[in-house]
């Protein structure tokens, strides 16, 4: 390999590499990228399923498994997965060794299942890639100061992907998935959605929805604050897929960028709750102790003295929110709690919308012109979220995109 | 646990921890022994048959992967193993760490897939110990000079036992096995087949046969060389098993202690071979080269210039044995090559035969008593083999056990 040809960091996930056949594709991709030019270190998430098959042995051994040995066993995962792609691409003519998280120099705190990584010593990746093999590294992976194990948590390999990519200055990291991109809304809804050659790191940080890629919001964060470009794309196609950069970086900049949506979420309503300082607090953090992922949180002006409070959690979640829910407003004197979980979110996302703040007003004419309720509204900088009923949230979709026009491209700030 | 309390190295095969039942049955033996006053130290190998599942895995990405690779790969599965045993261990309520070839101080040689251990320092396992913990190791794992993962081989976990036991001046390995010890022959053959209570490293060498404890032969070797006792157990019962332990210790010693046999074996004969100086030497660079397994080799004293060569092979190596011996026999001009997968192999084994050359001729009186031909004769200083019909030789075992009296107890050298 040309000792001057650019490093590009690859990051495989787990559906990438589910069984052999899909592995040996990967390496196929990996010697592609060698030919043409460039000098690829490689990052891999363990097998399909294998985290979950990992986890679940821990609980049919253990009640509660010391975070040292969930380590040291999910870490098996990955190692299975590199050594494999490794050998794969070995197979293919090309030399290529794998590397543990330590190997890698990934040196972390001791926080074991969800470490954080304190530095970065690649000297073996370097040496590496100036000797001519390809590295494959087990993402998630690190070691701590006494020479323990550690594991980022779930979705780390996208963090130990980004790290490795600014560590050894690479031109940039590219995140393999089962999509090739990101798109202007879910291609299995609206016919003409169009994948998109950019976006900002902020942008793709509000995309948490269906049919959207989702590295890591870790991963973004590093990249976003150590200005790695992120390129997200498919291994099996040679298309460019989306790239994601600093905001300053573009020539252009969208009104909105994408229309999004989720259906994987409930609402859950407080009614009735007593107007005081501290009691929406103490609610959030109780949801926090139980695990309960919250996303939106409504809370309307207060009337006489009471308010509601709305916000929604994934499905999964319900379950553990209703009694911790019950519990809070009973404490605090709450008329009662509610849940619906027939509904959807529905989402605009641009950079360009912060300057226009006519954005939202189209909206939400564009969701009544087409008799369609909006339940709940939350904003950010950079996003409109309105909840719908589920029933209606594909045609909020569709009208959205049309209203937006994402079919024809980029609609540029004046 | 007391700091005085002896230490115990355990070693449990993949069969004892094939599933995470099992792996519960494995801690709760291990709590045991501690509760017993005993302070162990365990070592595991993979899980039931996930070592061959990953040597799969490896051929189904690669024609020929790197051993480097096939070491990252392989010592994923102790990994897993000894996370889970830990865990079990934890659950309940006893503290245990687990640890790799590295941390556990196994330094090897680089020989991937098959490397030798250059040193053991166990300071990790001797910290875990005085701190009241009980340390789990991966089995057949090490690290080379170059910071790289090796692997002992198959059967590696028995030799990490042994050589940990060693290190730690471990007052006993115990190795733990699907049978309860090593018995005078076997007891799905011999109703009264007798349990021992001690052999020597030399004959347990000598007893590679069906339905016995084989204990890979690099660690017996290596526990006579170091004169670590052994002791051949199960885990899911607290009788003693067989120690195995330096002649001299013994206060008795008996003539024949068992009376194995072998039915995985055929025979290769090479007709009229010229009797000329190399050619056996040929012939046996020629099947080791093609990794044939030669166990009993005898030669017949050469009439009228030509000898014949007889061999005998595991069935599995014998459609690669065939054409080497075809190839050689029309090289050197012998008349031609039959085989004969009827047969099977029965031996009595005995340290106290040395200085009894009677023992030879009891066998083939036995034998010949009971219409029992012998075809093929192998003997060494404490074995005698004999190749007889495959549908005699539980005949043959159950009279040569009655012969010797071995369900009476050890028949001493007088």
């Amino acid at each position: 390999m040309d000792s001057s040809a650019p490093i590009v960091v690859q990051k495989f996930g787990g559906t990438s590499v589910a069984d052999t056949e899909r592995i040996r594709a990967v390496a196929d991709h990996v010697v592609r990228t060698v030919r043409h030019g460039e000098r690829p270190v490689v990052v891999v998430s363990a097998m399909g399923k294998e985290t979950d098959d990992l986890l679940r042995a821990a609980r049919d051994v253990a009640a509660s498994p010391p975070g040292r040995e969930m380590d040291m066993l999910v870490t098996a995962g990955e190692r299975k997965a590199m050594a494999l792609v490794c050998m794969a691409i070995n197979d293919l003519g090309v030399p290529s060794e794998s590397f543990t998280g330590s190997q890698a120099g990934f040196l972390t705190d001791g926080t074991h299942t969800d470490a954080r990584i304190l530095d970065v010593r690649p000297d073996r990746i370097r040496a590496a890639i100036e000797a001519g093999r390809v590295p494959v590294v087990g993402g998630a992976q690190g070691v701590s100061d006494t020479n323990d194990v550690t594991f980022l948590g779930r979705g780390g390999s996208d963090t130990t992907a980004v790290a490795l990519a600014h560590a050894l200055g690479a031109r940039s990291c590219e995140l393999y998935t089962d999509v090739s991109g990101v798109f202007t809304t879910d291609p299995r809804v609206v016919s003409e959605a169009r994948r998109m050659d950019r976006i900002s790191f902020d942008e793709l940080l509000e995309m948490t929805a269906n049919g959207c890629p989702k590295p890591a919001m870790r991963s973004v964060e590093f990249a976003r604050t150590h200005g790695v470009d992120l390129h997200i794309r498919s291994a099996f196609t040679w298309e460019q897929g989306t790239w994601v950069s600093k905001e300053e970086e573009f020539m252009e900049q969208a009104i909105v960028s994408a229309v999004v949506h989720d259906t994987d979420e409930a609402k859950v309503t407080i009614l009735g709750v007593p107007d005081r300082p501290g009691i929406a607090a103490g609610l959030f953090r109780s949801l926090a102790d139980a695990a309960v992922n919250v996303d939106m949180i409504v809370q309307n002006t207060s009337a006489d003295g009471h308010t509601d409070i709305s916000f929604t959690v994934p499905h999964g979640d319900l379950a553990v929110a209703i009694p911790v829910c019950e519990r809070v407003a009973s404490e605090v004197g709450a008329t009662r709690v509610t849940t619906d979980d027939g509904i959807a979110r529905v989402s605009v996302v641009g950079a360009g919308m912060r300057s226009h703040p006519g954005v939202a007003a189209t909206v939400f004419e564009t969701l009544a012109g087409n008799g369609i309720n909006i339940e709940m509204i939350s904003t950010s900088a950079i996003r409109i979220s309105c909840v719908v009923r589920q029933d209606q949230v594909e045609q909020a979709v569709q009208h959205l995109h049309d209203a937006f026009s994402l079919a024809d491209g980029p609609k540029l700030v004046d």
